[in-house]
């Protein structure tokens, strides 16, 4: 693998920037990230002092969370999920690696969407498989389609779905995760699904995988809903005929996720009250910003159906969006992502806003770029 | 990756049963698993209650540790290490991951002694590299030798050390991993150095690698010390011209390790007093272990230098140690590890006891297992 094959997260060198403008005084509103500033539910953090003075936290998977976990997909979905299919991981980035190492070879053709999560990029190279991207536009709302993939020649070996997705917050309707199932049935690719943003959607919730391809393999976290991002806590749902691999790939590759993480996680899927809360305020930020978007001059995004992004095309403004950042944060010390770190062709171009802030934070945010905005577009 | 390639663990079956005697009210002394019976230092756990209770825990990296763990390469090697060349991971599995998938290609073959810890042999397959195993004897200790790595043609891509060493606790002499380094540095084979047990030593210390090959990657937890197995807290060290690549690494294959774990991990550092006396424990229970051999009439072992383990040659009984394990289960509660979780080819005479337990048990498992193996060699 060589360096410069991997490219790092520009969005880090945005924040890094951030924390040394915050050290010098300055007034920093963090959107740069996709994760959420609320901490853990309550009750989730009382359980984790109770296991820290009880329990000496030894290797450990919890079975009750796993039933726990395969109970939700009855519940959301109506699929029944065998617990013994969930396997607990450290996150869903070391859930994504198990999937596609114990599914793919080297040279192997996985397809994705562009724009999209760089990671899903990166972590298909760093494993010797070949990312497939296709670039998706506002026609099909950034979003991979079962027309997309019936095109490819050859079939690619894998699929990676995301929906809602990362940078856009778009869903997939049912009725195309069905027909993607259906090609991908027909043409043998396995599907690989990212939920992790499962639970936040502001319209019809996203339906799993699970519910049209039973074979898929489903990658799943408690960064997001349950709010307990550096808890390093996920989930990978793997078909029945795969539990004994994906479980030896675990021991060996990963072994355990924090035991405190589980014990405070099993908790969490209980706090439903708290963590709707928090997606009533995501819910009340993305309409700020989508009401802000002619005052600012963002004609073209396609509206998040879920998660807590908006990915705004600046292509008016620049067509280098790292240096927009850049500058939008030293003149108004707001954070954002640049497009490039989720698209490396039409990415200089676009720029990502997370949502998962406070109200407060929205406001005061629209407050400064607006006018900024204002006077690039005159400038 | 074929199903069949990857074996699981079978101490993870003996454990199973070990549980399923105790629910039926067996008492079970845990000897099977590779891990401190004591909790995370006093301070630590203080530590993580203030964390949970004033911190959001969001993504983080903490510079604090960083710095820490490079200061005690100066303290205990004298190898200055520029704190950037530190990357935190969940755990010494996926430092692992991370050393091999930055450094090797697919095909490309890496040397491990056999015996050795199963996971390493598993993590080259699963990452499509080809172990290139090399059988261990007590002549050597169960260690690799420079001699042994300046015999192989063609020069392998890389080799796997680890001293002290799982399952036999041998330390590699100050004057081999010399020499050890000198045919790598001529030969082109980069170091890889699992130094998780580093720290447990019952003679002299085992050195670090860093201070005889600058350029090998180095491995290490807070799982074994420390003391803080399922906190899920480790690193790996990175020659400088690596930095950027093990960190685009990092960030997309697995992100950060957990928040509260670095803060506790870095206040562990400091408890030195409490650590060492779990040090003096595994002392204490080595020798009553090494005085009772004779009496268990297992005279062909390596007395361990390090680590927490004593690999015994059971050949004179059986040539099957799983079965071996499990019957010594049954009649007694002990669990112990069969020989083949570390050795495919001549694990089957092999068992490894872990006196990562107290004392008292230590006692009593003599005192159940004396006369059990006894009337095994009368049989």
């Amino acid at each position: 693998m060589s360096a410069s094959e991997i490219e790092p997260f520009h969005a880090i060198a945005i924040s890094r920037l951030a924390h040394q403008m915050k050290a010098q005084g300055r007034s920093i509103i963090h959107m740069e990230f996709g994760q959420p500033s609320t901490g853990a539910p309550a009750a989730a953090i009382a359980t984790a002092h109770h296991v820290l003075d009880t329990d000496g936290m030894g290797y450990w998977e919890s079975p009750l969370l796993k039933a726990a976990i395969a109970r939700r997909y009855a519940d959301l979905d109506g699929v029944e999920v065998d617990p013994e299919r969930v396997i607990l991981t450290c996150g869903a980035s070391p859930a994504l690696v198990l999937a596609l190492a114990s599914n793919f070879q080297p040279g192997d053709r996985v397809a994705l969407a562009r724009p999209g999560y760089v990671a899903y990029r990166n972590t298909l190279k760093a494993l010797n498989l070949v990312p497939v991207e296709i670039g998706c536009g506002a026609e099909s709302r950034f979003q991979l389609t079962a027309a997309h993939l019936g095109a490819l020649d050859p079939a690619p070996a894998g699929v990676i779905i995301a929906s809602p997705a990362n940078p856009t917050g778009t869903i997939i309707p049912a009725a195309e995760l069905e027909a993607i199932a259906g090609v991908c049935h027909e043409r043998g690719i396995r599907v690989v699904s990212d939920e992790i943003y499962h639970g936040l959607s502001y319209g019809e919730l996203a339906r799993s995988m699970l519910a049209f391809e039973p074979e898929a393999l489903i990658v799943n976290s408690f960064s997001k809903y349950f709010s307990m991002a550096a808890w390093r806590l996920g989930w990978v749902v793997v078909p029945t005929e795969q539990v004994q691999r994906a479980r030896a790939f675990m021991g060996n590759l990963f072994l355990t996720p924090p035991s405190l993480s589980q014990h405070a996680g099993l908790v969490a899927m209980d706090c439903l009250d708290e963590l709707e809360g928090h997606v009533a305020v995501y819910r009340a930020n993305r309409a700020l910003l989508l009401d802000a978007l002619p005052a600012l001059g963002l004609a073209s995004i396609a509206p998040p159906d879920g998660a807590f992004y908006i990915y705004a095309d600046i292509g008016h403004l620049t067509d280098d969006s790292l240096a927009f950042c850049e500058a939008l944060l030293r003149d108004t010390g707001v954070a954002t992502a640049p497009g490039v770190d989720f698209d490396p062709v039409d990415g200089r171009r676009f720029i990502r806003f997370s949502f998962a802030v406070s109200t407060l934070e929205v406001e005061e945010a629209l407050r400064r770029i607006i006018p900024w905005f204002a006077a690039r577009a005159a400038a």
